[in-house]
């Protein structure tokens, strides 16, 4: 730290991403990446000719992708704002609508209560049940910044949309965001909704179902209001924020929108595979409507697992939360990924 | 603005980028992009296998393009910030080192002032010279973030490094940032002077001598504790800030450092070619070491000069404050560009 930085920072601690260890060539199950390569609609859009104009700013209204994503979810251009990854819209939904306070659950996306410091906004902080289900009714009439992601991460439960609704009905004056990342591999989406309240914000990402991580997209969908929010925010920080290739990489994936929901398909096969076979082995595995899996063992701690996969060359996310110090999060790769995951397992555990 | 909106931004005016309109196919001089493509080896490593790994995200700490502009311009890889684009970093920089007001002149980077309003910072302007001349003097002891273009924009007018130090070393105890996005084209960098003080920070871009607007990368170079500050922040908002085709073609554009210093050197005789032309024409022409122009007719006002150019196909960028308003900006591009740009000059003129 500097002598310079604004006081109010110097007790920020920041997100800790996943580790991209550089020694050897791990399979990676830790960061919820998808196993498949983009489309070849992308391969094709990000070609030479786009290359060459990289001299060129990219278009900081967005207009193609809007559009586009307009059209596959059935809703207006404006109701439709887009970003450099999901986690600059949560970064300015905390920025924009956090100053009555803000609550979200305990076990959630870690992000949260980092841009809650970051702003000093004061966080209600709502314990999971037992069994790390949401209660809904924990988040009726709080009456500040709600932030829900659906499904929950790291455990994979999610939320049913009449359940959703009865959050979003009942703080009818203060933005409720939806996180929904994972919503593509079983969740259901809430978007819908937006045209009946006008306090949803539904945040989502290329990164997971649509392979596109490393290009860094995300988009929300809320009512015209909030999107021309995020936008003044845009346009008083980054009005750049995504470069042309990740816009025309964008386009050309929801082009081929079949081909990343036949790889939602297979991934949910492989976790069903792949809880099945880690429940023979005796894991307690909850529920997920995600592409990862929150799992624990009786017969080995949640530190050692992630340790000795890593010695396996099998990479998963280990948290020191106290509450999940026990389990791990491991992202569900293609089969093959899967079957070396439980075939390292299986030489730990015996 | 949506009822939800923090009240603190209901005021806030954001920035307005240059006009990038589509009804016709425009000479583009208005956003001071550069005409050249970025180099053969900027092509070569945006390729397919890459595309392919968009599946992955892009490595949060840039290891390899903060070692390569180490390597460039001799300093620690610690000493190096990399962000998407160089809004980012002045947008960071107001936030971290504002909190005790900040100065920059009035006629600059129209977004200065729009990150200071966003922040709530109380801003000194201060007038530049009845010449458009920055005089350092007024700089001296303020204690305050200080916000220097140098070259200015839209001027193109630039500090000499001692004045720049004279600044630098008089204002021991806040940060005085040097925004050189446009110094490869006849400025002094002061980078050099980071290991003398601890409170420069020097902002750079690939948007314009690097011909990679559309990629977004800007970096910063400064004392290590300054670089853990802006870390800090990046952390705390958006870790992956840039992509992953971005991170290959920054590296790759330092690989052929060589093509980029030659385009800079047409540019200044492109430059040297049109400022002749224009004062023959009856313009004044401000001393530009910038890849722009800043020039003005006693025979047109400087709105109708720019609306019958963009009649005629040619975009140059107007302002609309007062004190600039007969002035237009010209972005200096190929010759065979401003040789349109002159002979329409020359048909309005006439």
């Amino acid at each position: 730290m500097s002598r310079f930085l604004d006081e109010k920072f110097s007790a920020l601690k920041e997100y800790v991403p996943g580790e991209q260890p550089r020694d050897k060539k791990y399979i990676k199950l830790n960061t919820n990446e998808s196993p498949f390569p983009p489309s070849v609609s992308v391969l094709e859009a990000v070609n030479s000719e786009e290359v060459k104009n990289l001299r060129l700013y990219s278009d900081p209204s967005n207009k193609a992708l809007k559009e586009k994503l307009a059209e596959i979810y059935k809703v207006g251009p404006d109701n439709i704002y887009v970003s450099n990854g999901s986690d600059d819209i949560l970064n300015f939904a905390f920025m924009a609508f956090g100053d009555r306070g803000a609550a979200f659950p305990d076990i959630t996306y870690g992000f949260y209560k980092v841009f809650a410091k970051l702003y000093g906004i004061d966080s209600q902080i709502i314990p999971l049940e037992e069994d790390f289900a949401i209660d809904e009714n924990k988040y009726f009439g709080l009456d500040k910044l709600i932030v829900i992601a659906n499904p929950n991460a790291p455990t994979g439960l999610s939320l049913s949309l009449d359940k959703i609704e009865k959050i979003v009905s009942s703080n009818k004056n203060s933005v409720v965001l939806i996180d929904e990342a994972y919503v593509d591999f079983g969740g259901e989406s809430c978007y819908n909704l937006i045209d009946k309240y006008d306090n949803l914000l539904v945040v989502r990402t290329f990164s997971k179902s649509r392979s596109l991580a490393g290009a860094r997209l995300g988009f929300a969908i809320a009512s015209k209001e909030i999107i021309k929010d995020l936008e003044k925010l845009k346009f008083s920080t980054n009005p750049y924020d995504i470069n042309r290739l990740t816009q025309a990489a964008g386009v050309a994936a929801l082009e081929q929108d079949d081909y990343y929901t036949a790889n939602c398909k297979k991934i949910i096969e492989n976790r069903e595979f792949t809880a099945n076979a880690l429940k023979e082995m005796g894991f307690s595995v909850i529920d997920s409507d995600a592409n990862f899996l929150f799992v624990k063992s009786d017969k080995i701690s949640g530190l050692d697992f992630y340790l000795k996969l890593k010695e396996k060359g099998v990479l998963i996310r280990h948290f020191t939360d106290e509450r999940i110090c026990e389990y791990n999060r491991v992202t569900i790769g293609s089969r093959e990924e899967m079957e070396i995951f439980l075939e390292k397992t299986a030489e730990i555990l015996n």
